[in-house]
């Protein structure tokens, strides 16, 4: 099913993607959606923040229902992860087509651009910026690897940067959203279903810790007179896993900047992404303030963020200590995303019949997350991953799964159109 | 003196310099350079490895008295670092035409590539390729952040890969070598003399050790489930400082690549550049060894390698541990280089007279040291840093001091010419 899109960024060496988004992928990926439709006769539409919409029927009368996901990848990403909901989507229309059903509601498909924040470090970007979550302020003036802002790089993709935000004209378009993804985990093969349907999301969120120190000469500088950042850093890293252990939540350190970045040098910022998630949204801010605090920052204002359970949309300054400790930034955060529990039960019922298909929670934020926060009935279907294994080019699913998870997609869709 | 290059390569966001070999900006380098040498008259020459010489006299027919340093710089480097060595040496030709010296012995202006091995994590590259302690299959295979290797990058810059290696042609045409740097320290400041002369470089090395794990996602991946690289490589960093103290040496870890550096991805390797340096050779290479052994590697190779106290001038594996542990590889090795005691103590009269220069030792590394491990009577100057601070953009040296060292030079150019 993936065939059409497997060469689209992939790395030869690795067979891992690099679908980072406005890239030169991203773009072949979008022009790949925009033939999809044309070749069923969708309506095509970009919205103001990059998200595409392809509708069988008009949603400016009545609100629709929406499927997709989304087409760019972590780096080094599986196939997977993103356009399996997208092509699922436009393959479960063409059952619906088969099957001579017209519904009742207009039907759209949808991919929303930079779900996995890999360019710019704030997932579901396009998501966010549709609800109002992010502000476009802070998102156009987001950098990737190479210093340009969202603003520049939309610029240079022919996009108007200074339209994106929140857009109640496309949100109002959307009655329902199912997204279809890979499971992230194996409680499908526990299960031994090839479908499920989402129970929650996990809340989680991505803080950068800036560790400055000062760069000087590797050879000539006594121990005594450093000031290495790449210590403090080392530090927080073991102490995230031991407080994550401790507290029951996941913690992980996957990307790094040290600057400047010599080998014959100590470094002057080391810079780190710090991703938790877990079942009790308490226990992940606790975790974050208590590093925060005990890499030197003890700012109290950390203790009362950590406590207050909510945290803005945006940026949040939480700590920055005189004694020399890291920077906390907060770069996004989405609390426990309870799915709709009657669309869920709903969903379960018309994939499993008298056996009704499992409900999982997952550790994973998803668009259909942010919709759901924004008020839309949102539910998710997941699809067996036989490993478990995602965010890496090693992330399977097995064909006749992705062939159960369409025909389950069909039959939703056609439930819900009714 | 050396504001002709100040704008080149300079990051204006920070004052720091970007100079690596064979980028736009060391190209712009090469031709104020090769300017310089012509308009004083001086024969240029490139020679297999990359190196420019400006001779002054005919170095065929008698080995000739060489002065220079190298104009690549760190990342964020300093001003100095380089830069003031060449500045210097056409300064101090000047002076002794002024003086209408007529040398006895050829004089040549060198300027060394790749001095600090920013871009393919080897320092000293063209003086290590020009002596043959580093060979041109190694070399040639290098990469850089982009993947390109230095074969590609000279063919790029329209040079001959295939030409590099040891060229005793060129080596014979230097029959004395003495470097001018700025100093990477305060000795000169304790001393309170503007000018001062190498003692002894320190042995150093520059190790990478590669961690290798699982990538897989952040949410969705049970701590217990996880094979995360970077813990053992906070562990190390940690160790590294600990027993750095313990062993009386200076160990560093300047550079880190994580990939593919996902902030919502458990990273799948994690790549580290560890360099150490001391007074005393088996101290340094018996800390690489702890570390290797400590960290999960424990092949017996390692003790051994350590207590050698030699170590081939290539590539050495030095551990892959069957138990996970990380792959240890010797990027470069430079043993302790002590300077030609009797050009070393001529200078230091020639600049001093009754008070001679002060003699330091120092941990930094230079050309110097590569020609003087290869048996050519070298030596170095060094010019007072009030601060000590190097391989940083406030790296610094004043104006008097820089002028003292240009007439130090010139009077020991002129000395050794006779």
């Amino acid at each position: 099913m993936l065939e059409p899109l497997a060469h689209i960024g992939r790395d030869p060496a690795t067979g891992g993607y690099l679908r980072d988004a406005w890239s030169d992928a991203d773009m072949e990926l979008r022009e790949w959606f925009a033939g999809e439709a044309a070749r069923r006769g969708l309506d095509l539409r970009e919205d103001r923040n990059g998200n595409l919409w392809a509708w069988w029927g008009d949603p400016s009368r009545r609100p629709g229902v929406v499927t997709g996901s989304h087409l760019d990848s972590v780096r080094q990403g599986g196939a997977f992860d993103g356009p399996l909901g997208v092509v699922s989507a436009f393959a479960a229309l063409d059952i619906m087509k088969n099957r001579e059903i017209v519904p009742d509601r207009p039907l759209g498909v949808v991919c929303f651009t930079d779900e996995e924040g890999a360019r710019f470090g704030v997932p579901c970007m396009g998501s966010r910026l549709l609800t109002g979550v992010l502000s476009p302020d802070r998102a156009l003036g987001l950098t990737d690897d190479d210093g340009a802002t969202l603003a520049e790089v939309m610029t240079r993709a022919g996009r108007r940067p200074h339209d994106v935000g929140r857009d109640d004209e496309t949100l109002a378009t959307v009655g329902t959203f199912v997204e279809l993804h890979v499971e992230q985990g194996k409680g499908l093969v526990d299960h031994d279903r090839p479908v499920g349907v989402a129970a929650s999301i996990w809340p989680h969120g991505r803080w950068r810790f800036d560790f400055s120190g000062r760069a000087d000469h590797a050879g000539t500088t006594r121990l005594a007179d450093r000031d290495d950042p790449m210590l403090p850093f080392a530090r927080v890293v073991l102490a995230a896993r031991e407080a994550a252990e401790r507290r029951g939540v996941v913690a992980t350190v996957g990307k790094v900047r040290v600057s400047p970045g010599n080998a014959n040098a100590i470094p002057g910022l080391v810079s780190a992404w710090l991703d938790v998630r877990g079942a009790d949204e308490r226990a992940v801010r606790a975790l974050v303030a208590e590093l925060a605090r005990t890499s030197g920052g003890g700012d109290p204002g950390v203790a009362e963020l950590a406590t207050s359970g909510g945290g803005g949309p945006d940026t949040a300054e939480l700590a920055r200590s005189s004694g020399g400790g890291p920077s906390v930034r907060e770069e996004s955060w989405t609390p426990t995303v309870e799915f709709d529990a009657a669309l869920r039960d709903r969903l379960a019922k018309v994939i499993g019949g008298d056996t009704p298909a499992p409900v999982l929670p997952t550790g994973a934020g998803h668009d259909a997350g942010i919709l759901a926060a924004a008020g839309v009935p949102s539910a998710m279907l997941f699809v067996r991953n036989p490993t478990g294994v995602s965010h890496s080019p090693d992330e399977h699913a097995e064909r006749a799964d992705c062939e159960a998870g369409v025909v389950a997609l069909a039959d939703v869709l056609e439930d819900l159109c009714r």
